[in-house]
This record gives structure tokens, C-alpha cells and sequence, in this order.
């Protein structure tokens, strides 16, 4: 897929919630790919990873040293297949692997909010984030559900804006496909009383910026209908006639290119780039979190990476979580983490 | 996929709309796969054939000949990359391609009920049928929209029993997914309402019976969700724990090998047989149209073969319609219904 190239800015990896596989496959990616992680560095807790790397070190697997760095540009002096880490504030005990614990979600946000820090500050090129725990951030009294809401908090913050003044959206990508949601963990139901002419146009115009700076040209927008047979002239469903086609009139009366919308069960394979030919779209909006997120994670999971639109830092993320049933067994696969590195680089300035 | 097996009874091939491009992906289908098609035969207008071998003839794409048979069993004795056709009874004049109209459309649904017939006398093994245009069926006054409702009448009529005891299911698959569609060409809104405890148990029945009749064992079946996540424990909606779960347990305690809930965004990944391995489950209940065909058409809708459960009548068709934009150019590619052709023979006694 996108090549990994060299990166002015250094970029932050979060450790993620310590109790699960984050530090692991974070010590994984520095040991499996030190091509992607140079210039790479972890926030997070020196022991912590350290604990990791020993986890995931074995017969032909060497223990790969954790070295403390105490700005992100020593990230470049650091020595390959070494794992340079800035050390937060506070030091963390021994956390109880796969446990959910106030300790942890203290932990792995503070990170998360350094990282924010020093991205809007410009200090750092963009954020990978390790998994963290919904809970654990709950039993640390942190109000945010997770990464997108905490990023987005400190982005308003920073730029004296109201949390709803910086909207964001998700957008899943891998090797073939890239497709940014209109709404995320909301029942079906309310996903479709989500499809609005204010939220598609927002959508659009934040897919248009975003996937427009990625590529350095107006992104192919397709989008995907709400029915079967995108409504099929209305027998199956109005949404397409009245809020869907609209919007996307008013979008290319914008300047942005979008067609649509197409029926759902074959826009993606359209979109979809194989045996090196690019799809008809370079992105797709999906109407809803599984229309979405079925075919990005097809072909399998390992290579999806979750990449969060609309905010004046770059973010991506595994396409997974803190997975604490095999947290500790040094078995969390790294493939995803290492393909978000690598979407990393590429969105880094 | 799964081979072509020698079959005792003849398989019928129905002609589908004489304006689309069913007369031609069927003189393709002869021409291409001699094997597959062994023992098969077209029930349709001998004219008709004979113009579609025409058209699809031409440099290196030797013309097929059109035989005329009286019986199902002379498709044995017809000579390879010949096409036997069984004349209906009505003759039909000329037919503009491209175009609606109802001598078209009923020729067409004669062609079905006539292989219906036949297959409910168990003269012929299984249906194969190609595209119909609903619009020509109304233009007939045929008061069916399409294959599934005119076979289900004919075999209602022939069990004595009314349409609604006769209740069929839509199977997609291919060769890495099967999946039974729970609602198809209804709004999102209405699929939802679909999802009741009576239509899911109906349909995990069908597909009990269906899906283990053609593996010769009960099938390992798995149960998508139909939230986000599967609604995360009722936060994302509480269909999973009002109406699906119990629903599953029911039918487990009937006998059935079935799981789930699962989150519908990685059901399908898990369920997908690759590289030679089987998947975790043979078969997936999707709760609406697109969380089905998304995965199934995925790839390519070229391999998808859509088949009917429930009826007593074996009976394939290409996942495609009439393509009356294509038809009369010899340019419509005949693997879809080749792949149909092939299901068909292993559904065959």
C-alpha cells in the first residue's frame, strides 16, 4: 500500500491502556518493522514497556531494549529496533494484565492527552494510538468514551472552539478501500435518523479536506445509499430521493466530486482498488457503521486502520481493542498497529 | 468451488426475458463450459436461441447450434456446445431487445412455470433460471414480481397448500460465503421491523433443512446482529437481547448448530472460507439485504449465485438482472450464471 517515507516531524505512538496488548504489539512494530518506526517514539511508561518487550521476546525473538528520550526529536537518534519512550509524569505500579483498573485508564489518557499537546503545539507529525479501555477510562473518572472525544476536547480547547464547533468523522481505510461514516456506535435505528442533509454535508466537506490533503487532489467521492437498490426510485425507501440526492447535488454546486447515491451491495466493490488498478472512488461514504465497516474488514481485520477526520491533528489507530482475554501472551497480532504507523507517515507533514 | 458432480436428472435452464441478456449468457454458458452444462437443457423459443448464438458468435467464438428436444432426458444425448432447447408451446415473433414489453414477459414466466411443473413432477433435477424484468411481467398482467413469488405459487398450488405456508428464503453465495437474507427489497426501516422472533426461527429453519440437505450435515450456522457490535450489551440497541438471542437458543434446543449473535462487521470475515480453509460458520443469517450482499458481492458479483430455500423445487439463478443496456451486444459475461448452473448440479438429485 502507501509507501512509508521520511517524516520532518516525529510521531507519537500512545502506549494504550497498560492492561492490554497495546505495549505489546507496540514493542511488536518496533522489533517487526524498524523501516516504519524510525522516527517513531511511544508516550507511555518506561516499565511498562519494557515489561512488554520482555512479554513478546523469545527463542528467535530478541528482547528489544526501551530507551528513555526526554524530547520527540531524539526519536530520530535512537538506534533501530530499539524502542525510544517519553516517559509521562507519573510513573505507573505493576498493572494486573487484562484487569480494568482506575491506574490504567489514568494512565493511558494521560498519554493521549500529552500526545494531543504536542501535536497541536506542532512538536510531533501525527498520533498513533494503542487500544484503550472504555471502562477503565470510566473507573478513572475521565468523561470521554474514547479517543475521538478526548482529541476532539483537546482540539476545541485548543483552538477556543465549543466540542461541536470541531466535528469529526471516522474513516476506516486499508490497502483497497477507505469509506468514512455518517454515524458510529448508535443502533440502527438512530443511524438512520442520522442520515441528514446537515450531517452527509458535513461528511462530505470534512472527506473532501481531509482525503483531499492525503492524495493533494479533489478526492472521487462515492456514496452509498441507505435501501436496498439505493431505494430503487423509492419502492424501498425515501431517504435517497429527499435528504441523500440533494445533498449531493448541493456538494458538486461546492466544487467537490461526488456521485451517488449507489445501491449499497456494490458500491464498495467498486470502489475497491485490486491487482493494483484503482477503484472508480477513492473514498466512500458509508450510511452507517456496519455498511461501512462489513467490507473493510472482509478480507480481514489485520490491515484496517481507523483514521479520525476533521481535527487539526493527525490520528490513526488499530482497527481493534485492548483484546485483555490474550493481553500478557505475547500473541496480539501487530499488522494493524504497523499499518496505522504507516498511514501515519503518510498524513504527517 | 464445488465441482460439477454427474447428475441423474436433466437441470432446466429457463430462457428469462427474451429482451435482456439471457438468451446470450445461456448460448455463452454452452459454448464456454461444455461440462457444466452437460445434462442441461433451455426451456425457452428455439428462435430466440438461435438469434442469441448469433450474436454472441464471431471471430474464434464458433456459432452454437440450437437443437430442438421433446422430453427433459434427450439433454443427455445432445452433443457438447449444442444447445437443446425444449420449445414452449407459444412461439414467439420477433422481440425488441432492450425494450419492455409483455410478450416478453410472458414468455418468460411460461418458461418458469413450465420448469416448475416439471421439477415438481421431479422430471428435472433443479432450475436454473435467467433474468426476468419485472416491469414485462406486469406488462403480461402476471401479478408476480419476480422467480421466487411465481415458483412459490406453482409450488403452493402443487402441495395444496397456501402461499404463505410455502415460505421461501433468498440464499446468496459464493465460493468463500453463503448468507440467508432474514428481509430483502423492503426499506432499512421495515428490514428492521422484519426482525421478529417468528421470521428469524422460520428462517434459521430453512436454512437448517436447506443448507444441511446440501452439505449432508447439519450446517454450522452463525447469526449476525443487527447493531453496531451487536449492540455492546444493549447500549447500540436491544434487538440482540430482546429478539435474536433468545430466538438462537430456541433453535438450538430444536437441534440446530447455531451461534450468535455477532457483530456484523467481522460475522462475514469469520465465516469466509480462503486459501482452502474452511470458515468458522457455513452459512450466515444476515438481518437485512445489504449486510448480506455487501461481503457476498464484495469481490466481484460475477461468482454470486443466488438460490431458493424452502420450496420443493431445487432452483438457482445469476446474481444480475436483465441488463437491457448491454443486451443484444454479445458483451454480458455468462459466469454468474455458469456458477448458478454449477450450484444447481450439486443441489440435484
Amino acid at each position: 500500500m502507501i509507501p512509508a517515507r521520511p517524516s520532518q516531524l516525529p510521531i507519537a505512538i500512545t502506549m494504550g491502556d497498560p492492561a492490554g496488548i497495546g505495549p505489546e504489539i507496540i514493542a511488536k512494530a518496533f522489533r517487526e518493522d524498524p523501516a516504519v518506526t524510525a522516527g517513531c517514539f511511544v508516550v507511555g511508561d518506561m516499565a511498562t514497556l519494557r515489561r512488554a518487550s520482555a512479554v513478546v521476546s523469545g527463542p528467535g525473538r530478541p528482547l528489544i531494549p526501551v530507551a528513555g528520550i526526554d524530547a520527540p526529536q531524539e526519536a530520530y537518534a535512537t538506534p533501530p529496533r530499539c524502542i525510544p519512550v517519553l516517559q509521562t509524569p507519573q510513573r505507573l505500579g505493576p498493572v494486573a494484565v487484562g484487569r480494568v483498573s482506575a491506574e490504567a485508564g489514568q494512565a493511558a489518557a494521560d498519554c493521549v492527552v500529552w500526545a494531543a499537546q504536542a501535536a497541536l503545539r506542532k512538536e510531533i507529525g501525527a498520533i498513533v494510538t494503542a487500544p484503550l479501555h472504555k471502562e477503565a477510562l470510566a473507573a478513572a473518572g475521565i468523561s470521554y468514551p474514547g479517543h475521538t472525544e478526548l482529541l476532539q476536547a483537546q482540539a476545541a480547547a485548543f483552538l477556543g472552539k465549543t466540542v461541536s464547533d470541531v466535528p469529526v468523522r471516522m474513516m476506516l481505510a486499508n490497502d483497497e478501500l477507505r469509506t468514512v461514516l455518517l454515524s458510529i456506535h448508535v443502533a440502527l435505528r438512530d443511524a438512520i435518523d442520522a442520515v441528514t442533509p446537515e450531517n452527509l454535508l458535513e461528511t462530505l466537506r470534512i472527506t473532501h479536506e481531509s482525503v483531499g490533503a492525503l492524495l493533494q487532489r479533489a478526492p472521487r467521492i462515492g456514496v452509498a445509499g441507505l435501501n436496498p437498490h439505493a431505494g430503487e426510485g423509492g419502492l424501498f425507501g425515501r431517504e435517497e430521493i429527499d435528504i441523500i440526492a440533494p445533498t449531493i447535488e448541493t456538494a458538486r454546486r461546492a466544487g467537490m466530486d461526488v456521485s451517488g447515491p449507489f445501491p449499497p451491495d456494490t458500491v464498495f466493490m467498486r470502489a475497491r482498488a485490486a491487482a493494483g488498478e484503482p477503484g472508480e472512488f477513492d473514498v466512500v461514504i458509508a450510511m452507517y457503521h456496519d455498511q461501512g465497516l462489513i467490507p473493510v474488514k472482509y478480507l480481514g481485520v489485520d490491515k484496517g486502520v481507523n483514521v479520525t477526520l476533521g481535527l487539526p491533528i493527525r490520528r490513526t489507530s488499530p482497527d481493534h481493542g485492548t483484546a485483555f482475554d490474550i493481553a500478557g501472551t505475547g500473541r496480539a497480532d501487530a499488522s494493524s498497529l504497523i499499518e496505522a504507523i504507516r498511514f501515519a507517515r503518510v498524513l504527517a507533514p
